[in-house]
């Protein structure tokens, strides 16, 4: 997924943001360059530094703080996803072996750790203890949430209430926080602080539900992951939990005993997707996804018009169109 | 290893430090409290809290702030611990299955984050932008020290150099932060700051030495880990650096041999202990701490007697007597 033609407007910082990732993770230990060259070229779509930078514009923000920033971002992004990787057991990262799977188990732990201090030298650094509070308690709130979701592995009472609460915290509040700082950085009122907040947010949500269809959906070699990965790795996400209120008993069993056996064979797989057609989990998961892009970009409304809220409403519908 | 004695002027804050260690990390997801209790009750020594708490009343600060940054400061110690248990694969932590045994390297990784942010809150909620400068340096350093020990693994060309520098990272820096962070809190200048700091330091790397030796030499039952794990884990520890050195071939072969197989029986650690007295390794890292130690000591030198400076003086002879 290519976001550039959302990034007209903060190009040139996005590059910056690049070359800042580059020399902010330099270390005298020659392992931590070689990891991070391979995390920075297997790139990922930089949309929390285009979410920091088009939002710092958005409020009004010119200076260089915005691309520190942006990068501080995206590093949270990154060690999560080392961890993840342990987490999860992940192979492919990004369509490429992960790190855990090149490297092993500590080296992911560690440059995540690595990754996430280099993050809050910046944020020190740039010393503004309001950003510093939307970081750690955004965070805090995003590794509750992964804890949340571990425990509610395989418990097949997770309805939708609680499945939008565990992607708020792991993937939507991050999303928000990165909003959210590129206008405190403009200094604007909390009303337009909140508004891109809330649009951070669903925007997050939305990104989401559109993830776990794509985990279904996607052709392999665009998405990055094998298809039919949630299932395997035991996740239940909105698509099946659509589909198991519905589902008879033996439609039940089939989802269930998939989700907890983690060896999948494609029959397996198509008979766990026919099951989720048959009753619209792919449909409705869309649907809400589609909702909260709606809500997104309302919450925008009060900005008066420039190429910056244009990029972030357009962001906004692409999240839900993307085929990757 | 009981602190009792050294906790004296600070006891009360210490006790404030329990009850703050427990309120902070009260959680929604209730996996999280469940870990938090086993850690919490697993205890430990309490050294940095100790360090920070002596360390601020000796700079001649009273007030409760220093109850707060000594627990955030047990908290980075706990979640590296957490995280060393996945890069150790470590079955035993203080005596007892480690988290990672008990709950897996998922849970181990993010309750490790959960902690590691939970003392970011704390520290930003302070608001002094030095301590937090302070401590995302320490946490840097410490990252990419345990990272240098991982790619140092079975580099038997590490010296004794190296070795501290390794430790110097591991260990030394966290414990020099304690006592500087309760330096700023008392507002001293410098030169005070300096010589707390340098004091942390070096009773960091006697701290590491004796425990190095504590690994060939104690009674499994009080030192909590088995004996020899070290070894075990393939860590080239100063006991083994000293008798490489002086070793022939022979001998040589049966430490790196026991350092690369990982499965070492009670007659290979013999081996190993023999060749490691036959040459002093022992010793050497015993006269070496006990360097370290003299040399902490002295820092205080510019400090007016107080019951602190007694603690801490005593402090820095115990690192290396204790048995445990």
């Amino acid at each position: 997924m290519s976001l550039n033609r959302f990034s007209i407007p903060v190009a040139q910082e996005l590059k910056a943001v690049e070359e800042r990732l580059a020399t902010q993770l330099n270390s005298e230990v020659f392992l931590i360059n070689e990891v991070v060259q391979y995390i920075i070229q297997n790139g990922g779509k930089r949309l929390r530094p285009l979410l920091t930078l088009l939002s710092a514009k958005l409020a009004g923000y010119q200076g260089e703080a915005a691309i520190k920033l942006a990068a501080a971002m995206e590093l949270i992004h990154t060690a999560s996803l080392l961890h993840d990787d342990v987490v999860d057991d992940a192979g492919l990262r990004r369509g490429k072996p992960s790190t855990k799977s090149k490297w092993g188990n500590s080296i992911s732990v560690l440059v995540g750790d690595f990754f996430w201090c280099k993050m809050s030298q910046i944020i020190v650094e740039h010393g503004c203890l309001k950003t510093l509070k939307v970081v750690t308690d955004t965070i805090t709130r995003t590794t509750e949430a992964e804890i949340l979701e571990i425990t509610k592995h395989s418990d097949f009472s997770v309805d939708e209430e609680i499945y939008l609460k565990v992607i708020g915290g792991k993937t939507a509040i991050l999303l928000s926080a990165c909003c959210r700082i590129g206008a405190i950085l403009g200094g604007v009122s909390e009303v337009f602080e909140e508004a891109l907040k809330r649009y951070g947010y669903d925007l997050g949500i939305a990104f989401q539900l559109s993830d776990d269809v794509l985990d279904y959906e996607s052709e392999e070699e665009k998405f990055g992951k094998h298809r039919g990965s949630d299932l395997r790795e035991g996740k239940l996400t909105l698509p099946l939990i659509v589909a198991l209120r519905s589902a008879d008993t033996k439609e039940s069993h089939i989802i269930k005993n998939s989700l907890l056996t983690g060896r999948i064979e494609s029959s397996d797989l198509k008979m766990v997707l026919e099951i989720i057609h048959k009753y619209d989990g792919i449909k409705e998961t869309r649907r809400l996804a589609k909702h909260y892009v709606e809500r997104a970009k309302t919450h925008l409304d009060i900005f008066k018009p420039s190429l910056e809220k244009e990029s972030l409403i357009a962001l906004a519908d692409y999240v839900i169109e993307r085929d990757e």
